[in-house]
């Protein structure tokens, strides 16, 4: 039997659920949708096929949308039997549907629905059809997600506060559910990622009432549950984890116990970040952010190798054509979308894809080279948020790290339209162009007295930040001789002030990586990763201070409890151990080959299985011989 | 006490309600989404109003949508009471919703909503709130029209064919409601415009099931309701008789019964196609159509004059920018979207809408500006339809009556530009390449030995029908003396194929009486709207053709019951005769200023009230004395 599918327009699925996942930040009591423009998916779609029947047979439409199947010449209802054949028919299923994405199911021995169907809007040229391997069953609704299930209970109870605190073994993105045994209450729960947060009434993030009927909560980060005004231990409460089941296909263990369990929190960490979309955390925003899904992608390369949650985390990012305002709002957000898709290649050489989605790569570079200055620096227009990281950095007229990553995206699309067969003319237009770029940054931001590139010319200040200076070593703009000045005049010079944030912590340490400084990156990770662990963390932070005293350690944006707990990016460890310490590279995903460089100075022994594409490839060092299986 | 409304962003509320009259189809049991592009709402946005109070002042705001207010920089939930001022204070209320487009109540004294508040979709500049009259309560939900009600009993049951067949009065938009005084039982009830309809269980259009808690079946067409296999009187049926309460201002009342009673059947055909939109028919479509609402532009400003019923269908029609496709695919139907905001300028001088609408406008006029061939003619994309009307035009190459059509919309923007007081240049430039269509027009078309203008020239058929010369009477494209030529050699030459559908008819007829031919215009309102009453119209149907026998009279477009009995072109004469007849022409509708040429030696006597903007006119002629009052 074949497997038949869900299908809806391509792109429209990710469009409805990356909504419903941004418009789910709840604080403290009132909604807060994510302040970008948020793109509908179609109402009114047709979904096309031909088929060559060598004898009769029947199938069967099912939708929750408004319409009706047109096979041959007729029309038949959803939800009818329809017998055709032999010969050539078309099928067509007519669909609207306003509230949610139109959608159809087409159960049948010979006609059945899937990625092979066309699909069109009315607007553009068909499409072939959006699907997912979640949805294959006739009762399933495209718009639930239907999420797995584990139910944890608590693994304390304490009387404090007036009250209840109730401690999960780790944290949770889970529904509460809580029972009186004397019969409902109307009790509030105070949830917490932290212990302080869950027994601070008033500033912690999610309290909820639970529902009078099922006693449950909606779903949210949890750790701990603190129930106010409640003396008596006759309180059942579990917390039901509800999760996106992506199998995790790594494993390492090293004969270094701080390392294995800052992979294993990483892992941890992770997992509860990547649900139908990779997010930033799972407490407070809960959105879908480029720059954040951008390191998501290295990190999956090595743990999950899951191409799905890729593809629909860069559709829901993308929206619709025609592009009209940055990615989240953010300029160089638009950017790492471009660059997304290249890691997206090289972990996956998901070229069929990649093929679907480059229409939205051609005009989101459309849109850009709309925004350049004369000497064709990208500086977008006015009132575009140029983020780049909080950090210091002169931001006055075309910015260095910004023209880093657009000339690494014109090099992206030149190596993509080769891959996809494009006609020559538009790669070599983009090689060009990514030439032409390079040439100029070095020319305007490389200041040799200096020995380092500058963040912006137009001020005059030559001011010298680290962040453009690890772009070109990541995206190879800085030559080699530039490459070790960079290492002495910023990399390891004091006087240059400090990446602070772990998001940009991230690009620094994977280029220290590049250049070989693997023993200084290992430090960093037990020190910075091994604090959190010390400070007891069983998810990796949004950020970690060691120098900041532990009643501040969950203050950020100045809010008290504003810092995330469990955040994506903080989960990298795992990148740079797969990546330059075990030292696998992917060199084809799609046949499942790979280079291995190992470091095996670092570890007395490893055993570690890591993905390439689909397969996995298992690397055990016993201290003499390496085993590569 | 000031108004509150809800408010949406510009044209959200439109674009919904349209979606849902338009997927409202539903034929014999299935479902059948208007085919054509359909444009989603915003699912993000911020309202956004800045205040300077003298005092402190309360407010609280409503909303179905996930978000919250900012008042100065605090964050408030739905809701929830706020206080602020004295002083200057910006509110911000931010709202996302995916099932349906956000919309808030600001509920306050000083702070309330209303068409003032500057609304955002994050992907373009702030634009005015959108409002209607309709929603003024905070209990109420913009996404739901609040009908209102009438409830009509059967005027007749009667026993046939195995059942009971229940007749009403008059045909209407109604909810059965069926009640069985034993209890429920699953009957079917069968619909019908006429009886024979209702009697047809298997080509009826709408069969329902009653609900079985409420007895009712869904909001449908209905003068006939037959219930099947049902000998008993037992039941109690009603209708409840659901539409949007638009006043009719106009009265007609002259010493000719048989007119009087075309007028009467007229308005009551009109009024029940004009509901949120102006619909075609209320049986079959139930769709916007852009070619049908031009017409029911004219009819309103004499008989409702109600703007908002015009905006609301203007919006709804167009959709979002950027333009894609053709306004329901019809290339003619995108331009008499032009055609009729300058039938709406006329009729209510409503500058604040059409500056609101003037981008759409614009980008409308860019689009077409894309598809003209190398003399400048309006050709439209490959695959686009050309329709004008259901005629055997010679549609080779670039059609006469596209160029007339598009001809006036240049003139229509030249004009309204200036009324809006846009840069001289602007409306100069749509003068000048109106001045220019019009002599390519004549260079190409006129045909000075047919004196005619022919369908097209590409062919070299030159093939004369009415069409074009009808346009070229209304539009002004023909000058006097080809005016005259046009009569003798086309509108009264019965050697040029007739005009068969009334939707054409329409434009003949006012070209007729443009023309001072109002006895032939009068003649044949009575035969066929006369013709019609004598079968036993209720309301005027979609065509009229008084050669075919009684029994095939419901059949149109291959389909037994396929005609609509209950159509909005259908209502014409009161058009016809306010304008030319009574002879209003209204010359300024803010200030209630008009002119009147009434044609009295058509009627012994007349009473009419004609409506002029907000204001009436009373118009008396008792055979001897006109008073104007």
């Amino acid at each position: 039997m074949n497997t038949c599918y869900w299908i809806w327009y391509f792109g429209d699925f990710e469009l409805y659920h990356a909504m419903k996942q941004n418009f789910s930040r709840i604080e403290r009591g009132y909604g807060w949708p994510a302040f970008w423009k948020s793109e509908g998916f179609r109402n009114r779609v047709a979904f096309r096929r031909e088929y060559y029947l060598e004898r009769e047979t029947a199938f069967c439409v099912y939708s929750g949308a408004v319409g009706y199947v047109l096979a041959g010449d007729k029309k038949y209802p959803f939800g009818e039997k329809i017998v055709c054949g032999p010969g050539k028919i078309k099928i067509s299923v007519h669909a609207g549907c306003i509230e949610t994405f139109p959608s159809i199911y087409v159960k049948g021995e010979v006609i059945y629905s899937d990625g092979t169907w066309q699909v069109e809007d009315y607007g553009n040229p068909p499409v072939k059809a959006g699907y997912s391997r979640y949805f294959t069953d006739e009762n399933q609704n495209p718009s639930c997600w239907d999420y797995s299930e584990d139910v944890y209970l608590p693994v304390s109870v304490e009387a404090c506060g007036g009250g209840l605190l109730y401690e999960f073994e780790t944290e949770l993105t889970a529904v509460l559910e809580i029972k009186d045994k004397k019969g409902y209450r109307p009790l509030r729960v105070c949830c917490g990622e932290s212990r302080e947060e869950a027994l601070d009434r008033e500033h912690c993030y999610y309290s909820w009432i639970p529902d009078a009927r099922t006693g449950r909560c909606p779903r949210c980060a949890v750790r701990y549950a603190f129930i106010p005004d409640c003396q008596e231990k006759e309180l059942e409460v579990k917390a039901i984890h509800q999760y996106v089941d992506i199998p995790v296909k790594a494993q390492f263990c090293s004969s270094d116990g701080l390392v294995n369990q800052i992979w294993s929190v990483a892992e941890h960490t992770f997992k509860l970040c990547s649900g139908i979309f990779f997010i930033d955390g799972i407490k407070r925003d809960k959105w879908i952010w480029g720059g954040d899904a951008y390191q998501s992608f290295f990190v999956n390369q090595y743990l999950m190798s899951d191409r799905d949650i890729n593809r629909r985390t860069l559709l829901a990012l993308r929206g619709n054509d025609p592009m009209t305002t940055h990615i989240n709002t953010i300029l160089d957000y638009t950017l790492y979308w471009i660059l997304s898709i290249k890691i997206h290649y090289e972990a996956y050489g998901d070229l069929p894809f990649i093929e679907q989605i480059y229409p939205k790569m051609q005009s989101l570079m459309a849109f850009c080279e709309g925004q350049r200055d004369e000497h064709g620096f990208l500086t977008g227009r006015q009132g575009d948020w140029i983020f780049i990281d909080w950090a210091d950095l002169d931001k006055e007229g075309a910015l260095c790290a910004v023209q880093m990553l657009y000339a690494e995206c014109f090099r992206t699309m030149a190596v993509l339209c080769r891959r996809l067969g494009k006609d020559s003319a538009i790669s070599d237009g983009y090689q060009e162009k990514y030439e032409l770029l390079k040439k100029n940054i070095n020319e305007f931001y490389w200041d040799s007295s200096k020995g380092a590139y500058i963040d912006s010319f137009a001020s005059g200040k030559k001011h010298v930040t680290r962040h453009a200076n690890i772009f070109a070593v990541l995206f190879d703009i800085a030559d080699k001789g530039q490459k070790e000045r960079i290492a002495e005049n910023v990399l390891f010079n004091d006087g240059i002030a400090r990446i602070t944030t772990p998001y940009f912590k991230f690009y620094e340490m994977d280029a220290l990586c590049k250049m070989g400084y693997l023993e200084e990156v290992l430090v960093r990770i037990r020190e910075y990763w091994g604090g959190m662990l010390e400070q007891g963390a069983v998810t990796f932070w949004e950020e970690y201070d060691p120098d900041v005293p532990e009643e501040e350690q969950y203050d950020m944006y100045g809010d008290k409890f504003g810092k995330s707990l469990c955040h994506a990016w903080s989960a990298s460890p795992i990148y740079l151990l797969a990546r330059y310490f075990v030292g696998l590279e992917i060199t084809d995903p799609v046949r499942g080959e790979y280079v291995v460089h190992p470091h095996l100075e670092y570890f007395d022994t490893l055993d570690c299985i890591l993905p390439v594409g689909d397969k996995t490839v298992h690397i055990i060092w016993d201290g003499k011989e390496l085993k590569i299986i």
